[in-house]
């Protein structure tokens, strides 16, 4: 049986990473969603165990302790983690995963399963990452200025990734990791069954 | 700039090779192809400098002698070559181009050209594979014989390549080889001047 895919998508902070994700969730039925555990606070839209386990620090270092966590790092004060749940079993089944990690946790994940698809979205450019950020409401002058001269040397450590998509649309960007998708399944590696034919002639 | 791909369409004889790179170009424009020479006869529909260039014997050894071949094997009594055509020269202006070759003579274009795309077509079972063999109506009894072991074997070095694509029908190959070209040009190696982002903020 083939092994699910472990697709994992990253980029620098306010590129646009959800709601891609989202819209290749919506269009691709067969992709479970791997939900993370942070400690930020749920932005107005967000829903608890639904974008994020929303947890306090307390209950963040508790599933630490738990061993709980793929990996996790601390990202601008907050901590974001990938929940084990399982991933492993689950791939093994042929479900197909789908990971919303920042560039650091994503970097820690691909460390221990190489075998996964490392997807690093890029903003079109600098000015529309400056602008997205503003534009999502939750930043002071500060924390702007600090996510966007981060995001610069978060965007060079995309060079360790597999894949580079540009988010210029959301559509563009959902098609263009469908097609990732779609030869990742075709790898032979993956599919070293396909040539087993029998010699009965 | 950048570098065209180079795109290797291999897969054990009869399993409608020239059938899907015939669509894939159809497809897409921007894509050009590498036409083979070879000693065999013409099929009824083909035609000289399209399909191959037909040479004879002597024109061919003349070709290999005056180093016109990337690669050359002789498969099935005839010869078969991949010319030079300045490929080094077109991939690096941006050309994307297509090869089509037998299973042994792409192998040799992979060990001097790693950084192409190689992928191995598969027939849907041997039991199609054979009656496509005997539709083609160019094989008597016992060359059919020697091309259907011979499929079998060549499928197994068909794990060498990168990509496995069944020829289930001509439609869901082309489909499958185009995302594959697509997630190609989104490998971050490709791609590194994407990553050069200016820190003028």
């Amino acid at each position: 049986m083939r092994k699910g895919l472990l697709i994992v998508v990253s980029g620098a902070s306010g590129t646009g990473k959800g709601t891609v994700c989202k819209k290749i969730l919506a269009d691709l039925p067969e992709v479970a969603y791997s939900i993370s555990a942070t400690t930020r606070k749920p932005r107005p839209s967000e829903i608890d165990g639904k974008e994020y386990y929303f947890l306090s620090v307390d209950e963040f270092k508790a599933w630490i302790a738990e061993e709980k966590f793929l990996e996790y790092a601390e990202v601008y004060g907050n901590f974001y983690g990938t929940p084990l749940n399982k991933i492993e079993e689950r791939l093994n089944r042929g479900e197909d995963i789908l990971l919303e990690i920042d560039v650091q946790g994503a970097l820690n994940v691909k460390r221990k399963c190489p075998d996964g698809v490392y997807i690093f979205l890029l903003p079109p450019s600098l000015e529309e990452l400056k602008s997205r950020i503003e534009g999502r409401g939750t930043e002071n002058p500060e924390s702007l200025a600090r996510r966007l001269k981060n995001a610069v040397a978060e965007i060079k450590i995309g060079l360790e990734y597999d894949y580079a998509v540009v988010n210029d649309t959301i559509d563009n960007a959902a098609e263009q990791i469908k097609a990732i998708l779609t030869a990742e399944r075709l790898k032979v590696a993956r599919n070293a069954e396909k040539f087993d034919f029998k010699e009965g002639f």
